[in-house]
């Protein structure tokens, strides 16, 4: 009897034991049940391709060569941990070559090169799944592709990185420096030693591409979006915008353009005070989906950690093993035409400038004053980015962050 | 060439063209590019079920006799939208055994006999799906029973009812009476001419109900719940809560209780004024639902209306031609075992009664005093209903509700 049940499982590797790798191995044990009475079987994990051996809980599972797991043909799933580029790409792509479903979080390679993995899954039969890729355990991606999908998106804007949003959440509340906020978010382990891809909004952007891709069906280069991260933000603009209504909060946002064209870009917003958004607090994440039947739909949770993001890999195994073949996947083309540049995106904007209200006047006519004390806070009206570059220029700018609507 | 076209489209029924049904058709007009994009092929409505035909842009389409839709098997997919019991469950479950999908955002039937009809559904390989019956155009049900699969659910909570949102909105806004405020919520179209469904709490009742069934696998019938509307609310309670930090939120709740046992119910609560739900106003919705991974995620968004709800079934239509037959269903089988007493669902409780402070102390012990001016408004330890019930005996109260934590 136990033999037969061994032999019913449904066995899955996972490439990498970081943090997401090890919570998926977690969730796996942890949530037994709840996985079999969806699968109908068990799930097993059978192995785990490491760099470096290691003991631990795990130590007997652990191979570090990947064409073992690559030839076993009772691994059907393979969790693709490893995150960045070069090993994951390989082995995604074997992977899907022998007719394994790929499950990832890895934004990188999704933003890069999720279409032709994608292709080569439709090809192969098989699925390439990544939920867990933007918005940790925030279901997004297949309520944006699954039940939206009768809408046409026109706009999707969001918190996308926990760790900015960490820090953001310390300026506004506390008063604390960027410096300062960067290092109590190391402290407590949701800043990297290495904090650059979130602080300078590398991370954010791979996120908001994966969603312009699904949303809009044409490939959106992570290097042709514009990325402005947090690490220049003064705590003057903070405090400025707080006494005016607004938190100032990092955004990725992709937008359907008039005249049918797409563009992507993240950048410190102020975001006023009423807005969902603006209370979206510490480590936490959100995202707004505009559909043209829906109206805005709001996703909101931890948008990154070890159990929440494997919990969203081990759901996309089930569903991995679940999803007809004949379902057409939730793709995109890697034609990058119609991508416009996202200084033809229109907003207000809020400058900050070393100069009086009139300077202000002159630049931009209209403007709405925020402060006045020897520097000269304010808000345009509507223009886009290139009208705010343009009229700018006479000015001494200390700051310019776009306003949401 | 169009011959050919014609020939190779996905043909679909409505039966009823209400708010719903009239959106449904709306939808598969407006959004046809984008659902052809997703499905491989074009989506025609071939027929309306109605009762009494009338003049419009569907006339050509309507039928009054539902054996025409049965028995062309040129129609894959039904979306009932007709609402309530008799003909609704007659209609689905001759859809049903014709082998024929079908699409609903019908909260009763999906909650009385929801578990019959997926079961007969898996009979005949085909799908039963109900994405709109609760949170209307927000993605709620697939998120819970796809994305969070691999959790534990061990409680869900949320703002079930617009209607209902809409009239506590006005009251706390405007200090409107509970009938003034209805009667505004009827003359924007927001209530219906017999509101009792939804002001009672019913309508909500019916949703927690299905997503119960779903986290926790089993049939949780909706006359087993505790219902409880906001008519009864007085403006006075909107007040004290106001002044003490709280907004009063008609929530449905279902939980895992701690033992094994499951409940739910529905009640006004007092909600703090820095929790996600105490700032979804109007017609939103909002739901949490909290996975022993993800933690907490919410789904916030238009809640009904004719566009998000028939959106949901839109996309519910191409789940189901896509769909696999192997897929385990998101189903619940038919056992009400298992169901606690909401009653025994412990939480704080608020409590306004003519008594004085001492009164309250001595029923309760200690209390959190949140006014005191003839009357007395107090906040109760973490107490279950029995308790709060038991304890109060001796009072004369005002009021009693539940405080979210």
């Amino acid at each position: 009897m136990k033999y037969w049940q061994v032999e019913d499982m449904i066995k899955i590797a996972i490439l990498g034991l970081g943090t997401v790798g090890t919570g998926v191995a977690k969730v796996v044990a942890e949530n037994h049940r709840q996985i079999e009475r969806k699968l109908g079987e068990p799930l097993e994990v059978k192995a785990i391709l490491v760099r470096h051996f290691k003991d631990g809980p795990y130590r007997q599972l652990m191979t570090d060569d990947f064409s073992q797991i690559e030839e076993d043909p009772e691994i059907r799933v393979v969790v693709e941990t490893i995150g960045g580029m070069e090993a994951a790409y390989e082995y995604t792509k074997r992977a899907l070559e022998t007719g394994k479903h790929v499950v990832t979080a890895n934004k990188q390679l999704v933003s890069e090169r999720g279409w032709e993995l994608l292709r080569l899954a439709k090809k192969k039969n098989v699925n390439y799944l990544f939920e867990a890729s933007v918005g940790g355990g925030i279901p997004v991606i297949h309520p944006l592709t699954q039940c939206m999908v009768a809408n046409r998106i026109d706009e999707i804007y969001g918190i996308l990185n926990g760790t900015t949003n960490y820090i953001l959440t310390r300026m506004v509340r506390t008063g604390a420096f960027f410096s300062d906020a960067l290092r109590e978010a190391q402290a407590k382990g949701y800043a990297e030693a290495d904090p650059s891809a979130d602080v300078n909004g590398i991370d954010a952007g791979r996120k908001i591409c994966i969603l312009a891709d699904l949303a809009f069906g044409q490939q959106v280069d992570p290097d042709s979006i514009s990325v402005e991260g947090i690490s220049k933000l003064s705590l003057r603009d903070v405090k400025v915008a707080a006494r005016a209504g607004y938190r100032i909060k990092l955004l990725g946002r992709a937008l359907r353009m008039p005249g049918g064209g797409r563009t992507a870009y993240v950048a410190p917003h102020l975001v006023p005070e009423d807005h969902p958004l603006a209370n979206v607090e510490d480590v936490y994440n959100a995202v707004v989906i505009r559909g043209n039947a829906t109206g805005d739909v709001l996703f909101y949770g931890k948008g990154a950690g070890e159990l929440p993001t494997a919990s969203a890999c081990v759901s996309d195994v089930i569903e991995a093993m679940q999803r007809s073949a004949k379902r057409e996947e939730a793709g995109w083309n890697g034609d990058t035409d119609g991508f416009v540049d996202p200084l033809e995106a229109a907003t207000r904007f809020y400058f900050r400038i070393e100069g009086s209200l009139t300077d202000a006047a002159m630049a931009f006519g209209q403007v709405e004053v925020l402060s006045e004390d020897g520097e000269t806070g304010f808000l345009t009206d509507r223009i886009t980015g290139r009208e705010a570059r343009e009229h700018s220029r006479s000015l001494n700018v200390l700051s310019c962050l776009r306003v949401l609507e």
